[in-house]
């Protein structure tokens, strides 16, 4: 039987740093990032791809925002921000992939999903929130706002000053429609699901499925979703070829390879530095504590070149 | 076996004359339509919804102008815009189908299905823009953007004046992915797909698959889905119980029954007046000729009333 894998496809697959993020960049980033898994469908892998949304989403506010202020029109939740990348990526994704498949004479098809989240909503991150989104206020338009919607706003970390919308980022508790997502990907298609972590949403008191006003991790997001289909692989592409101990740090240590236990004691020492390494190598140790079998976590451009690439490992 | 039946929802389906626009209303009016198609639904009926996103990606365009005007963020072009539309639309007639089914204690599940839709370059549309998309510019602006983008504008039809820019409309040639749909829709789960007439696209000489600047009319796209599924019914829900002969002009005659023949001769004689009934009327026409059994044209509210609601016959 095939091995069944899921590519979380990170957002400097899509977008990288430095970049105006026109159509046009975003389309030759995926077009390159997608070269770098033909390897993996040669050898017969069934696939799951799921992506980031950062970039997206945040235009996607700041449109939403523009619009209001010069148009009039009303401004979209997050949720639907969500489901509008997934729609917008999903779809770039999709268009690429089948472009690429082409130039290798390989015949797969090619499907995406909208897919939602569910969360938890006692889950402790609503008391917290933490992920910033959107675009930058001043400290007045911040507390009109806090006012007026009810949004929670914190300093911006990067720049110069500003204040930022943060919403809470709950763990994924389950990913809907993971038994659709495995079905096609089990009989060959390549299915694209689960962008940006997937739509958030949760279950009320009526059983009703209602929108949440967050952000779901995307690596998270991915191994939950790995987990529940029963994928042996996972594959987090991000823009480092390893993770590293002290990243950027006196002593920064790239690692071939780390066990579970390794991850969970440098997890507990702070060992990856700030930014987005942390809830990565916590996606690694969900999925391989749910039976999965191998994780890496490397940079797209390395996937191919087996000498590259940080694998976690259960001893 | 089950009937399988394709159902578009039109416009005023998700959103009303009159309405701001927010996602308040939009929800409330998308489930109230849905709540019409639950006795298809407990009657046995195989289901695929499709949808308009007239107003979505309308504003859609005129939030990612303004993004550029106020942050400097790229704008997107038509198929990003449409596909954006599909991700948000139907993430919410998803949701809002989950909670309209868990009301009625019934058990079917529901995927949403990012689609693209195949266009003829050679279409002679091509050569004719007629669909005005985004927003409403000044003739100096237009002049402008005409130069420097290379779009095309024509004058407003309603209001006070002002220039819009067209987009070709070409026929679908294809519903990509029309197989997952039906495999899909066929073992009961109700899919959503087609959104706004589908992702328009072109396979080039290279054999790529390439963005069309164009929009695609929904009604024309869920037919082309209906035929190519093989389904047995095509509903078309608009915003009026019927098709009528000289629609809101002396000697308006609404119509019960109506077949193939009488269609062509009407259409051919101008007779369904200016909107959007002629291409509605066409895209019966081609269903019942490719070999569907069934076509109503009618409004949602009035759907699961047999008495009300135009039917398109063969003979």
């Amino acid at each position: 039987m095939s091995l069944l894998a899921v590519i979380a496809l990170g957002g400097n697959a899509l977008l990288r740093d430095g970049q105006l993020g026109t159509i046009d960049e975003q389309e030759q980033n995926t077009y390159d990032t997608l070269e770098n898994i033909v390897f993996l469908i040669r050898k017969g892998y069934n696939i799951v791809i799921t992506h980031g949304n950062g970039p997206q989403v945040g235009n996607i506010l700041m449109q939403t925002d523009a619009g209001e202020q010069l148009y009039g029109i009303p401004q979209m939740p997050v949720d639907i921000c969500v489901a509008d990348s997934q729609g917008g990526v999903g779809y770039m994704i999709e268009r690429m992939l089948r472009n690429v498949l082409k130039k290798h004479h390989i015949s797969r098809e090619v499907v995406t999903l909208i897919t939602l989240t569910l969360v938890d909503p006692a889950d402790p991150a609503f008391q917290n929130p933490t992920k910033r989104v959107g675009k930058k206020y001043t400290q007045e338009e911040a507390e009109k706002l806090e006012a007026v919607k009810g949004w929670k706003f914190k300093p911006e970390i990067k720049g110069n000053g500003g204040f930022r919308r943060v919403v809470p980022s709950p763990k994924p508790i389950r990913i809907m429609n993971h038994h659709v997502a495995e079905t096609m990907a089990r009989q060959g298609t390549i299915v694209i699901a689960a962008g940006g972590g997937g739509i958030p949403v949760f279950i009320d008191e009526d059983h009703n499925v209602r929108p949440a006003e967050v952000v779901v991790d995307k690596d998270l997001a991915s191994a939950r979703l790995a987990s529940q289909i029963k994928a042996d692989e996972l594959f987090i592409l991000t823009d480092v070829p390893f993770v590293y101990l002290d990243y950027k740090a006196p002593g920064e240590k790239p690692l071939e390879t780390l066990s579970i236990k390794e991850a969970q004691q440098y997890l507990s020492e702070n060992k990856f530095g700030e930014g987005s390494m942390a809830p990565k190598v916590e996606a690694a140790i969900q999925f391989l504590g749910n039976g999965g079998k191998k994780c890496i976590i490397t940079e797209a451009d390395k996937l191919s070149d087996k000498s590259f690439g940080t694998k976690i490992v259960k001893l």
